[in-house]
């Protein structure tokens, strides 16, 4: 079986291995790949892998032996999926592979806003502490959130990773979820 | 009774309000002291509050109708605690007062190093996102905390406040305490 990965760079930019793919066939990575050059580096494959390259009904109809499409990410709107199941074409994504990294970034987000330390990095290397005539020294009020109330809007996988980060933080957790 | 608030900017630059004071006798904020002024501004008043103003032998022995020091802080190295027993002068520090600021700045600064939150998005408004040949775009690698392991050298108040958290984030937590 071909394997062909069309942008393996965003996925493995060379922190990660393809090896364990090599037991399932014989596989070529491709670190991106242009439109104009999809339809033949897929050539006669019967498996791809894409992240971001497009899998649109024009190249899907212009390669006939392929069976499988696989999503290195959670969002599968690069593949045309209609085009897909009429060609009797298996696609799959990975529905919850970042969850806890997301999670992790929605505090990392929300701890910037509340002390921006890059730039009070920045400032104290730039000497404004040592010139500064008070010792609590700061660009801007920084904001505690204990005590304070976190909302959240859905209450998915990566909400319920969120929440008990909020917790443990202090605070209060209001969510809402259509179901 | 008179109080003399000797450097009130530091814990409180306009956000806070020392209306409480007043129902407990006169009360004056100096936004900040120089060693030089100590004295002259204790005068001969019965209470003093400080954050980071020295108060040495010197002063306590200047000052013979102070009765009571507080400090407004966790540390009270500015105080000669051995001078002020002898003259018969409580003093009070505030010792857990930020438990809960600390264990988020803690992680505050944990995920700085992870992720650099304010250097993205500098770089980003720069435009060299947009300018990026990758959709997945980081100046360098972010780090994910889950399963990783957190040590903590102490296991106080702080410590204890910042283990739940990073227990949250799906981090394993190792812990060395003295007692």
């Amino acid at each position: 079986m071909k394997i062909i990965v069309l942008d393996g760079y965003t996925l493995n930019p060379g922190d990660l291995s393809w090896h364990s793919f090599e037991e399932l066939g014989e596989i070529t990575v491709y670190e991106r790949t242009n439109p104009d050059q999809t339809i033949k580096r897929i050539g006669n494959a019967e498996s791809i892998l894409t992240n971001k390259t497009v899998i649109d009904r024009t190249i899907i109809e212009a390669c006939p032996t392929l069976k499988y499409i696989g999503v290195l990410a959670t969002g599968y709107n690069v593949i045309d999926i209609a085009a897909a199941t009429e060609a009797g074409i298996t696609v799959t994504n990975i529905p919850a592979y970042s969850t806890a990294a997301v999670a992790q970034f929605t505090i990392g987000l929300l701890l910037e806003l509340c002390h921006q330390i890059g730039d009070h990095s920045r400032s104290v290397h730039q000497g404004d502490w040592t010139n500064s005539i008070d010792f609590s020294y700061r660009l801007h009020p920084l904001i505690e959130l204990s005590g304070k109330t976190l909302g959240l809007i859905g209450f998915g996988r990566i909400g319920r990773a969120v929440a008990p980060i909020a917790r443990a933080l202090g605070m209060h957790v209001l969510v809402t979820t259509r179901t």
